[in-house]
């Protein structure tokens, strides 16, 4: 007899079955006994004799074979009525703490500290369902629309953007840097001929602070595209993107998002605003300064709210960033004096995405670097493919944690990590 | 008007058309020039006047609105009278290597040298084409059955799996690794529930030579699998990954794969041998000694040439390794004393996948930890979750680029690495 999932058996209603799963929680009340099993789709009640029951321990890996019965006291009005039982593996300690309640009475730290624990919840391994799906509608979406997928190097020789918060590698002797971003390598795709590219990979910062919203490796979902006209290309891409996630999440996700009380709109508007202009709004209706080229995190929250009690959105593009806050490749606006041609994305209150144009004229980028006082020689790996004919191009990155974490209303980015890394955490 | 794709023209023959790419070749013949337009997707000839010509550089990224014609002797018996021409971008410098010609007439180290040039010929682009197609149908299969997709950290604490071959990673002061593959990771995520799950992520080798086959930073496709009856299970799952990712290849890469005269068979069988006989063979019918418990890299050649030869097939499972050749984790054969229930998969003479049987007991995977001479105390963050009921399981891992280069007969793996990393190499 073939194993089936409990999802399975509670829409085919099969008469005899066979199921597989761990033993979720157990109800001896002598002669009958209830065990709730759990496999990866659901749970389901058994009912097992006292014999059956000997052995068992909470999370011992079992297969049951049994007559499937309607029973309307039972979790979806069905129960199986066990026949044969088999273990599968074994249970050597009790539980850190308990998994089979309405919640789970351990702190955030100690469920990471016993991470494929907490996992074994039903409601914890279902924010990585809709993770792996909003990375599948990223990607689905992108393809049709021919981006090429990419893969590139990790491991970097210099520490072009911002040393300080790199990590350092020891590459066969030579001090080298863990990449924390794609980004060089995106642009010298789009210019390899590739035209339109996506990654989906590692990213690494050494944050010096633990807070809610950082981590020290997160999964980048990176997008760069040629031949655009300018970064208004790149917010309209970004904004279907967004809605083909979102719609992608309604179809594929449904019961999970409902774990959760999630009810994601579709076919939606992203406005934008400049920096100023947002600025401007905080400090005259907020009475909150904002730091020079840059909103802080609580002027994002704030903002936030405006924008959604003024435009009804979860989401504002904030543009024009001034030349000097933003990187050294960012296209500067020809009419506009010291800004550029630049924009995050806000969520919900925090930012998840940075993007825009960038510089494709070769001389233009090295005058930059120079304005920047860099060093052009430290850039040749990047700067290089701009000598042989770059088009104008631009592009974005999502944190695919922080739009998980938005998405779901978590309240700190380490539970949308399937294992975080952190300032203080480096295991499980 | 708006942009389409040379391939689209080609198909759809309109009749006029706004095309956009990269200047790939000029055949100046005084008022009448013809020039090879390259985007994304193919080339195409335009017929342009002297004034049109006055600035074009080879590789200078343009767009050209113009009337589409029938012409016998153009490529494709196409090609487009431009009228309106814009340049997009501008050429700095002469290419480091001509790439307009029917080969490359450099090395393939100034080829990755300058990685960015070498891949706007159509020909290099289609290698990672169909690198994306293989990691597409890996991954569409195994959604199909239930697998669900992870992502494990590559910053590790400890050097588990022997430390020799290890990057060292300055973590905040903390010496720790990069991980050479998410092995205990994807065992630790079946136990937390997902029961099967998949990764397609960096891994990362310090290989101490330059061969042709090694990378220091690959693309691993990791597979594991709960509640199996034994390594049978997985090598069956693994044929059929395989035999799924060659029909999509056939169905979304005909044109690449035609680049390299490459036709991929449907519907194959995978033999299976022990390594014993594999051995008894390369020794009685070819005078090949091999190393205790392993074939080496020129026993995996001639022994492949026998198995095309006797079976017609390009790939074989050697199976039962002996314990002293396999990591800790590996399930040793009850009956059968002293082998593993373990095997490799070799493909077209050379090994892409090392799997089998894990241990899922806790204190058998201890006490084999002891007999390793390794310290369980280092395992615990692997070895914890086994407490808690782990089920029969197994898996297996594919290096991609390594597939890649095998499928199209590449002869260096570098080829089938977008920007490879190796013992000397760590630019662009």
């Amino acid at each position: 007899m073939e194993r089936i999932y409990i999802e399975t058996l509670l829409k085919e209603k099969p008469q005899k079955a066979k199921l597989t799963g761990w033993v979720h929680r157990i109800n001896s009340l002598g002669q009958v006994n209830f065990v709730i099993l759990r496999d990866k789709t659901g749970v389901i009640q058994l009912v097992m004799t006292k014999e059956q029951l000997e052995n068992l321990k909470l999370e011992t890996p079992i297969t049951v074979i049994g007559k499937v019965v309607e029973n309307p006291k039972a979790i979806n009005n069905i129960e199986m009525q066990v026949e044969d039982l088999n273990l599968l593996g074994k249970v050597y300690d009790s539980l850190p703490f308990e998994i089979n309640k309405k919640t789970i009475q351990a702190k955030l730290e100690t469920q990471l500290d016993n991470r494929t624990i907490a996992l074994r919840r039903p409601n914890i391994r279902a924010i990585f369902k809709i993770q792996q799906e909003i990375e599948e509608g990223f990607k689905t979406y992108l393809k049709s629309k021919n981006f090429s997928q990419i893969h590139t190097p990790k491991i970097i020789d210099s520490s072009t953007e911002g040393g300080s918060e790199m990590f350092t590698v020891d590459y066969y002797g030579r001090r080298s840097f863990l990449a924390q971003s794609p980004q060089f390598y995106k642009q010298m795709m789009v210019g390899a001929g590739f035209e339109r590219v996506f990654e989906i990979g590692h990213a690494y910062r050494a944050e010096l602070h633990n807070t809610w919203r950082h981590l020290s490796e997160y999964i980048s979902l990176d997008v760069e595209m040629g031949f655009i006209e300018n970064e208004e290309d790149i917010m309209k891409l970004e904004e279907d993107i967004l809605n083909y996630i979102f719609s992608h999440l309604n179809k594929t996700c449904k019961k999970e998002l409902d774990m959760f009380n999630i009810t994601l709109e579709e076919n939606f508007k992203i406005p934008r605003i400049s920096l100023k202009e947002a600025q401007d709004i905080l400090l005259e209706k907020f009475n909150k300064r904002s730091p020079i080229g840059n909103l802080d995190a609580e002027g994002e929250k704030i903002f936030s709210k405006y924008v959604k009690e003024t435009y009804n959105s979860d989401f504002i593009f904030v543009t024009e960033y001034p030349i000097s806050k933003r990187p050294v490749y960012t296209m500067p606006h020809e009419s506009k004096k010291e800004v550029t041609r630049s924009f995050d994305l806000i969520y919900k209150g925090l930012e998840i995405t940075t993007g825009g144009q960038r510089i494709h004229d070769y001389k233009m980028l090295i005058e930059n670097i120079k304005k920047f006082d860099m060093k052009p020689e430290n850039f040749e790996f990047y700067t290089d493919t701009f000598k042989y004919g770059m088009p104008p191009h631009g592009g974005f990155a999502i944190g695919l944690e922080r739009l998980t974490m938005q998405i779901l209303n978590l309240t700190n980015i380490r539970e949308a990590s399937l294992i975080p890394r952190d300032l203080k955490r480096i295991k499980p």
